[in-house]
């Protein structure tokens, strides 16, 4: 039996949604959009087709939401396309200090532009700590970003209040929030959310890599970062890619249809996973119990390190993800565990691991079997000795 | 009967490409290459593996490779990527007049960092003249970029002596070429070309869109344009696509390995086309008889509008480019046909169409029979009268 619960790096494609983009890599819609024949028309409906579906799926209107290949560019474009080809007074970016690496390494980008990077403490469960986000933006404050679900402990931050006082606080300031963990996970309009850009990732609502969005309010004004001829996208030019679009569009469409069957369904299966796992001694959530993504579970195992609980997993058909999973080839602890607190150690034996609406009851059986033991084999192993 | 040659745009993915890819999109390797667990070191292997495979079709050393998502990033990088984060003396870029859209945005995108874009022209075969580039060519030219065959009217330059010319009067200029249109139809390997840094796509091999690559020389120093974590990609941050990666490795070694046997039939078929076309009165070819890409025809009609004949043509299932594909949305004549001295009417009825190594004989027939008749309505509409 194998169980795949590394979904925060990847995800295995639903055969349905690989179904529904199959016959546009070379039985349909093969041509390149907008072109005076039959092939590029049949594309170009395809095109629309799909943005209509996914921006439905978002609540946004089509025009709000522009592709890119994936997260990396769609951060980048917020943060650099928010800037370039204009005189900017406003040089500083406010962070939380949770922010996933894609936010990180873009804002940080912009130091090369001049800006520097404020970042934001979060209390011991990842909420992003009220009187330092107001104390952070001032009058210099260009943008600021908060990601809604943490990627990495789940916490679901208080977007409106955190929005207020950006608004009161520094009200020209752009907010910027990366959804990816959010989407297909809680039920939102994205017209209604208090943020002027938000960024979602086609593989976390199980659909293909290589498709990601960004949409934004009426106040950003985006400038593209490349150079070339497009056909519906500006603000990345290049060709749309109709297959893996479908596929995202697909994706995102059950996500939202089957919402509250699934979260439900991923709560209750995380729920019983969390607990099992706590049930081991000298473990620890780190994240909120509420006010926490249904689908995300990560533990601290004391006395145990984190790379080598996911070999010994590995090697049990138990797939799970250490720390925080971008930093994993420095193997340094995770920034978002020493944030909330955590001590090196417990920031180094932390373990990812995110349910799936395809998870079942008997993936959860088996990995509460092969997780004890694998702790248990690796603290014999490293003389843990405990209290 | 239907007959796809508007290949310039975007190919159908043939069946044993699609079904390469196929396994990786949620059977096996599906995770995060390279990270501690089973289905991470499969993604990672099968990462590397594809990247050799791709590699070795475009002889190169893998370690010179660079993937991008498609033909605009690759050009950027080229460009953008040569003069990021360093001063930079030399200030001139010099094309060809007849370079492809994607080439010429992404060179004159550096006028922000000041740099002019100076172009040179070509013969009426579309010949870079030797006399004009060495001209061209001074103390301030940074970069040179000719496309070693043209997309558009299959001109195959003599890259040996332009770069000989480039060397001798601007030494340390890097000469870049999109070698797009040259991969799987000219024999050649990537180290031995006398160029800085090669371009090719995906779906110009028949593999799947949103894969391309760029290799570099030694002399060229490359820096990503964008910021982000990345896995075996420094160059373009971010994750790789495995799937595509994997249909491009497929697709690049099957063009390779069949190419004689490819551009024999691509030739003998793309011949007969060409002859049965201007066997049309008040027709003429664009681009060279020999020393042309063996895929490639283009030929104007006189007295009908491209755009009118695609439609005509795809109102009978031929499906073909009108003049220079990604200008349509202009509607302006071809700047490459122009600049071989084309007049504005011929330019403006020119027609582009590729043979790919999967057209068969009636496939030949069939738009051979369909296209006269086409020209012949669309003259009488427009009132045409033979001189």
């Amino acid at each position: 039996m194998e169980v795949y619960l590394d979904l925060e790096n990847a995800t295995p494609l639903p055969e349905p949604v690989l179904k529904a983009m199959l016959p546009y890599f070379g039985a349909r819609a093969y041509g390149h959009s907008a072109l005076t024949h039959r092939i590029g028309w049949e594309a170009y409906a395809a095109v629309e087709e799909s943005l209509g579906r996914l921006a439905l799926a978002l609540g946004v209107p089509p025009e709000d939401l522009a592709l890119t290949h994936d997260a990396v560019e769609a951060a980048n474009l917020a943060f650099e396309g928010l800037i370039l080809g204009r005189p900017i007074k406003r040089k500083t970016v406010v962070l939380s200090s949770i922010e996933p690496l894609n936010i990180l390494y873009a804002a940080e980008n912009l130091e090369r532009h001049g800006f520097r990077v404020v970042k934001v403490p979060v209390d011991g469960e990842g909420f992003v700590r009220e009187d330092a986000l107001a104390e952070a933006c001032t009058e210099d404050t260009h943008s600021v970003a908060v990601s809604w679900v943490s990627h990495e402990i789940g916490t679901i931050q208080r977007l409106d209040r955190l929005s207020a006082i950006v608004r009161e606080r520094a009200p020209e300031a752009y907010f910027i929030s990366d959804l990816s963990d959010a989407f297909g996970r809680l039920a939102f309009e994205g017209s209604a959310l208090p943020i002027d850009i938000g960024l979602v990732t086609s593989y976390k609502v199980f659909g293909p890599r290589g498709a990601a969005a960004l949409f934004k309010g009426k106040r950003a004004k985006l400038k593209p970062l490349l150079a070339g001829p497009y056909s519906t996208q500006p603000l990345w030019p290049g060709d749309e890619n109709l297959p893996l679009l479908v596929g995202f569009a697909e994706a995102a469409e059950r996500a939202m249809a089957e919402l509250s069957a699934r979260t439900a369904h991923m709560r209750r299966l995380r729920d019983r996973l969390v607990e099992g796992l706590l049930a081991i001694p000298h473990t620890m959530l780190n994240g909120p119990r509420t006010e926490r993504a249904p689908d995300n579970a990560n533990i601290s195992f004391l006395g145990a390190e984190g790379e080598a609980i996911t070999v010994e997993c590995s090697d049990h058909g138990v797939y799970v993800s250490s720390g925080s999973a971008c930093t994993r080839r420095m193997l340094q602890p995770s920034h978002v565990l020493l944030a909330i607190g955590r001590k090196y150690e417990a920031a180094h034996g932390s373990i990812l691991m995110k349910i799936s609406p395809f998870h079942t009851d008997a993936d959860i059986d088996h990995v509460l079997k092969i997780f004890p033991e694998a702790i248990e084999r690796l603290r014999k192993l490293s003389g843990f000795k405990e209290a």
